[in-house]
C-alpha cells in the first residue's frame, strides 16, 4: 500500500470507530507488521508504543474488535477502521477511551457520565 | 489542561467528527497555540506541520468547523472535537478525508463513490 505515509518512528495513527453506533472508540497507532497483521486476522492489532510491541487488541481481555471496514485520508497519514466491538474499547472499562470532557465554557475537563 | 500529553514536537492528535451525522471527517494536529486559539475562538485552528502554522481552517474557503463537543481520550494523548462543519472538510472537495478504501480481501485501495 504505497499510499501510507508512515512517520519517522515507522508509525501511523488509526483511528478506530464502532460500525454501527459510529462512536470514536480510540486512536491508536500501527506500523507495516501490525498492519499486515490487522488485514491478516481481520482484527485489530496495533503497535504498542510504550511496550514496543504487537498489541492484538483484546487478546487477554477478550474485548477483541472485529474489522469491517479500513480507510486512508488523503495524504495517506492516516487510517480510520471501523469495527464490531467486542465488550468495552477501553482499559477502563468504559465503551470508549473519550470520556475526558472539555468544558468549553471554563475550559476545565470534566469526566463524561459514561459507564464504566 | 494538565492532562495532555503533547508529543516531543509539542504536537496533539485531534480527529474531528461531525456532530450530527458522525462521520469521522479528518485527522490533524493542534500544539498548545492552536488549542487555545480553538478554544477562544469557537472554531477549528490546527497546527499545519508542513506550513509550520496555525491553520484556521476554512479561512479561505468558507469551510470552517464550528466547535460542539471537545474530549480527551484515557492517557491524554488525543483529542476528539465533535463539530458543526460548513462546506467539505477535504481540501478535495469530498465531504471527508477517508475516501480511500481498502479492499479488505485484495488488500489493494479504491476510491470510495463519495461525491468530490
Amino acid at each position: 500500500m504505497a499510499e501510507l505515509n508512515f512517520n519517522s518512528q515507522g508509525l501511523i495513527p488509526v483511528i478506530t470507530q464502532d460500525a454501527t453506533s459510529r462512536e470514536v472508540l480510540m486512536m491508536a497507532w500501527m506500523n507495516q507488521e501490525s498492519l499486515a497483521k490487522t488485514l491478516e486476522a481481520g482484527r485489530m492489532i496495533y503497535w504498542s508504543r510504550s511496550r514496543q510491541a504487537l498489541w492484538a487488541k483484546g487478546e487477554t481481555s477478550g474485548h477483541v474488535q472485529l474489522l469491517k471496514s479500513m480507510r486512508i485520508d488523503c495524504d495517506g497519514d492516516a487510517i480510520l477502521c471501523l469495527v464490531d466491538q467486542t465488550g468495552a474499547a477501553c482499559h477502563t472499562g468504559r465503551s470508549n477511551c473519550f470520556y475526558l470532557q472539555v468544558d468549553l465554557g471554563n475550559q476545565c475537563v470534566t469526566i463524561m457520565s459514561q459507564p464504566q
